[in-house]
């Protein structure tokens, strides 16, 4: 491949950079541009109602700026914002923002549409970057700043006609492209022309518009841009990235740190080539690290909803956060450990959020614990076990874990991913619903102990054994003894208990118990699991050892 | 939302870090993980043959590094490793490597799967974060370095009888959660135990488990370790970051700033949860700065297609570089940029790349320019311009550009995307043509001069004129002159050419001719341009007359 065509962009190189110390302690102000660069970026762009519906949807979301258009450029934007205005769709605590090329055709019909609002952001931008002023433009840098000061001139003076309050918004475009010295000329000439101050601010916007360089380059120009501005207090910096290089969020997290103080950006990264920055996860991840997000991310599925069908993208199912994949982990020794994380975290009944492999809580957002772990054949003990618990309540031992996911790995490697229904049916196949050669038919316990220190039970077990009913009878200081001692004593396959367990079933069918015999054959190596079900504690371990005792049955004949 | 049930974890700041002034200056050594961490984080693994293909693909990309697989844990990574071998399909030049458990039995079957290899990469690992220490090991900082230890023991055992080669790797799992001075102790002992030098490397790979901070945290963290190694020389630092926060590439270019020499990561991002790192984007992100990437990536579609094919993942449109929509500009000022821009590079004949908004060659990946440009509601006479220039091959007039474009704009506002097949059919139904009331039927240029010094022309057109045929004769110094004479001295509406230009059809039809005409009627405001295509230039321009007059006669109706 040809690499000797491209060139790095040199730009500053700020050697006493601040940023790499910061961390981000609270939210920005959070700009949307999905109904500008977002939706120009469609293939099918926004019709009317989808634009009021996202519009509905930011302000939920708690977005207190908006981009809504470039009135100017298009029929269709110039017409929904008057439907915003005229319909009285915009809530007092949200200022929409219109976007403008610094050109006076474009000024002028960009005031007419805004008649009738109390208060609006115009963001003014033409490019300055080397390359356009070059190619696209092929005017000298006094010339190109004669534009942003041509434009902001007049945008002040329609202002005063204006009845409402016009904010400025000026975007040196193609910033990342451009010498940031000349940036600040420009900035600051448009800041002059202005008359900025402390309580007359104004958003200088700094567009990575197309991304250039690794995140830690734009971070010095940001940083750089914060030192020497004039006056800072005059100035609210903004931020624009895009992601040509996927590094949209670092970019903008990076920037953060170095003093931008407010983001422009869309849901899920949609915009022009590789996408605006998605403010969804530069907040979400603010909010992993105990920093109020100042967004309302709480049902991120009805979101997606909203988007997709407003955008006709689909996101995909790694995007972070809302992708279908995210809270699914396939790996057998994730799976384990993210168990032992939630069985952690409620033990311990800790307020703070931690465990392995995942770094939010899904039900943060609205998602689901279930989906965590899905069924193939690399899941291992852990996923099988926790499908078997979360989905259907059951407590599998540590063994039986081990000795099922063998079950379901097999499958899995002849299938591909097994379903948890499939993971569940094949389970109670295994190891519950065996009637061969023996079968449980019905039991009676009997208490026979004859006074309060010492007791004894007879149990009287009725089976069918290879077709032929018959009842034998054990005795034991337990139910469990008697009914052991039933079986060990009337000519069965001598067992031993290796393990023993039970508990309610907390889920699905909550009235019965779930038993699990580990039994193994004397004087062998053969050992098996069985499980019994029953709303009878006692009914339930005699069909376990039953259903043992069927699979020693199987396992001799082998 | 409740941000308070989380906190940042707190780790090592660098205070004179260096990796802020650094640039990345040459590819680390790749390490493919797609056949591992990607492949187990499919909802349908891919079966064997989808495994040989993706290891052909990895090869011929030039991996030189390509972890196969975790033999010892399935049937199938076992079963895929041993075709590997046995089928010979290991070229010299690559290492395959396989992941194990620091585990006694794991260890044992990973050099079971080996048997036959003449070199191969063990990589050990065991999770050593505060974390899982803590919820799932229960085991404290001495124990947890003694499972790295004994299993790297035991590999060292298992290596002397082993006819191979064995380089080992070692990974402190969920390092980013990890303190970095208890990372250092572990990694240390590990290449004690194996006794590692300057001739026998250990590749200790520092995971990005869980991606849990901003990148430069993760690159303090590399630089810290690369820095405090007891013996530099004797490591290579491998990084292995993940997406959670939507930053694995960035934390990828940050750490090897930080001084990472190699990188473990996946094509296109494929992997548990949000993903590893797309070592595609890293490595072409080098490429648009200049260096070489040491991957072949110049035929991405078809990278594409056999990824897509056996991972039954779909790459989304605004991946970088390979997505479907990130070589195309919706924007009308993008449009007229990236066309000024292919203009001025194709007249300076420069061997740099520079085009604004598209920081690669297409070409140079293998994809066209043609689908850069889609035309919508916003494309403007750019994006026009660029379609019927690139694809069809007519070079319109400026004035002819925006007149076109607000009929392309008029549609869009109606039907959404216009295709470019459907903007060639309007701009030939509109300019082209138009019969009514006037349809050339032939011409006849008479050349009358007598004499070198001077000349004239005589033009005889014959026409339809509202359903008449008719014959008019009309001179000038000029074809074109000729032409207008007839016209304008034949009882027709008088005009003055305003414009007039043609070139030959470079594209498509490629003997032909286009003229474009630019009429203003005397006395008028009325203008309109007319375009006419003939292999002749003269019936070109005769032609683009006619049509102009068809559509002043409209206007003038109207």
């Amino acid at each position: 491949m040809n690499y000797e065509k491209y060139k790095r962009f040199e730009t500053i190189k700020l050697k006493d950079r601040t940023w790499p110390d910061k961390t981000i302690e609270k939210a920005p102000i959070w700009c949307s541009v999905d109904l500008r660069d977002g939706n120009q970026a469609l293939i099918t762009p926004m019709k009317i109602e989808e634009k009021v519906e996202m519009f509905q949807l930011l302000v939920d979301l708690g977005f207190k700026e908006i981009e809504v258009g470039f009135p100017s450029s298009s029929q269709i934007e110039y017409d929904f914002l008057r439907l915003l205005i005229e319909e009285n769709l915009i809530p007092d605590d949200v200022t929409v923002q219109v976007l403008t090329q610094a050109r006076e055709h474009l000024i002028r019909k960009t005031f007419e549409a805004l008649k009738g609002l109390d208060k609006a952001i115009v963001h003014v931008y033409n490019s300055t970057s080397i390359l356009q002023r070059d190619v696209v433009f092929n005017k000298d840098k006094d010339e190109i700043k004669q534009i942003a000061i041509d434009g902001v001139q007049l945008v002040k003076d329609l202002s005063k006609e204006f009845e409402g309050k016009v904010i400025l918004e000026y975007s040196p475009e193609s910033f990342t492209g451009t010498e940031v010295d000349y940036a600040m000329e420009v900035c600051e000439a448009v800041m002059d022309t202005w008359g900025a101050s402390k309580d007359n601010k104004v958003i200088i916007n700094l567009p990575s518009t197309v991304e250039m360089d690794t995140p830690n380059v734009y971070a010095d120009q940001i940083e750089w841009m914060c030192r020497n501005f004039k006056d800072r207090e005059r100035v609210i910096v903004s931020v624009h990235p895009h992601n040509d290089r996927g590094c949209g969020i670092a970019s903008t997290e990076l920037a953060l740190l170095a003093g931008a103080d407010r983001v422009e950006g869309t849901l899920f990264g949609n915009g022009e080539r590789t996408g605006n920055v998605d403010v969804v996860t530069v907040a979400l991840n603010m909010f992993t690290h105990g920093v109020d997000p100042q967004l309302e991310l709480d049902n991120i599925n009805d979101i997606k909803h909203v988007y997709e069908k407003c955008t006709k993208m689909d996101i995909p199912p790694r995007h972070p956060y809302v992708g279908q994949l995210v809270f699914t982990a396939f790996s057998g020794s994730h799976q384990d450990a993210i168990n032992k994380g939630m069985h952690a975290l409620r033990e311990r009944n800790s307020k703070m959020w931690e465990v392995p492999y995942l770094p939010i809580d899904p039900s943060d957002l609205g998602r689901q614990y279930e989906p965590i772990v899905r069924i193939n054949s690399q899941s291992g003990k852990g996923g099988v076990a926790y499908v078997m618990e979360s989905m259907y309540g059951y407590h599998l031992p540590k063994g039986l874990q081990v000795d099922f996911a063998k079950v379901i790995q097999d499958i899995s490697e002849e299938e591909g991913e097994v379903s948890p229904e499939r993971v569940y049916d094949t389970f109670i196949e295994q190891y519950v619903d065996i009637k061969e050669p023996y079968e449980f038919i019905k039991q009676k316990l009997i208490d026979i102990s004859e006074d309060d220190s010492e007791f004894e039970r007879k149990a009287e077990i009725t089976l069918k054994d290879h077709g032929e009913i018959r009842t034998i009878v054990g005795y034991g200081n337990g139910p469990i003894d008697a009914v052991k001692d039933a079986f060990n004593e009337n000519g069965f396959v001598y067992t031993h208990f290796l393990d023993y367990s039970e508990h309610s079933l907390s889920s699905g069918s909550s009235s019965k118990a779930a038993a699990y015999v580990y039994l193994r054959v004397k004087g062998s190596a053969v050992q098996e699991y069985g499980v019994g079900v029953h709303p009878n504690i006692t009914t339930a371990t005699i069909k376990a050892i039953i259903s043992a005792m069927n699979r020693i049955h199987k396992q001799l004949k082998k």
